[in-house]
């Protein structure tokens, strides 16, 4: 941030009075911006036995497979957002959504929440973000094409939870993913 | 917002191409400046059967009890800054957080993700934000001075689950208080 998104004066970075991190502050209007983490809600899409994924048709990870997922947007709950995104990447229907998993990524100051979900009928395409959609068991699923490791991180406690006793709610942290050289 | 926050151009609110919602657009620089929701954290401290709350020292809802919660950092965990919160408010330090609660209130376009957490001994004393600090049984617990919805509902479902089978992660909607005329 370099400019008030209030009155357009030039902001400093500060650590405000009885604060103790430093902040985007605007001399002139006096206006404090904080910057936040934000909430990243996604689906695990169940239909008979099988899991739904989504082949990407954007950057980043173009052609690698996730799960229904995105920002939550003002104004809507978490379930409704994950149910949006799983209508926008699948063009599929999920109720009954359970929240199932809360990991961490500090790194990129983002939350994910997943809920599961029950389809509400096999009905499904691609969204313009996706270039392929398909139906998977655990032996099915591409797990070197998955596009992000807090998806594979789930899915392995899913699929974990569907062979053990049932489902907990799981936590976790993801760390950044280490380059290859 | 009125300016762009990285150049400083007037922004326009307007739907971006390929969305479907408006959004701040800065015609200067083509940024597009999303808004999402904030994530509230807190923590219901437990201790001896009892848990501590907090009477608050500043507005909104000045001199009403409340449990030690506030907004998510940029860099921190989720369990991290519910234990931050916990110290600065209450100066009681916190462990084995687990998540319990997640309420959405989508009419201020926050989530609270409430954990349970032992603390680690009584100590405790207000924080700068508190007037005083406490440790109360469900009969203890002041109900008619509870500083916001969101929290009573929090503790209504806590000691439900006290008095039942234990405890299931909770998730629900806290709609808007009605203005009393």
């Amino acid at each position: 941030m370099n400019f008030c998104p209030n009155c357009g004066a030039k902001v400093n970075y500060q650590i405000p009075e009885g604060d103790d991190r430093p902040r985007h502050v605007c001399p002139a209007c006096g206006e404090i911006h904080y910057q936040n983490p934000k909430l990243v809600v996604g689906v695990i899409p169940e239909w008979q036995g099988r899991i739904l994924l989504c082949r990407r048709a954007i950057a980043p990870r173009e052609g690698l497979w996730t799960l229904p997922a995105g920002y939550l947007e003002n104004g809507e709950t978490a379930a409704d957002g994950a149910r949006r995104e799983t209508w926008e990447e699948a063009r599929a229907r999920v109720d009954d959504l359970v929240p199932y998993a809360l990991f961490d990524l500090t790194f990129v100051n983002q939350l994910y929440l997943i809920f599961r979900g029950t389809m509400l009928s096999e009905d499904c395409r691609p969204g313009d973000e996706s270039l392929a959609v398909g139906f998977f068991t655990e032996a099915e699923i591409p797990w070197e094409a998955i596009a992000f490791k807090v998806i594979e991180e789930t899915l392995r406690r899913y699929f974990r939870d569907t062979s053990g006793p049932g489902f907990s709610f799981q936590t976790g942290r993801i760390h950044p993913p280490v380059r290859k050289e």
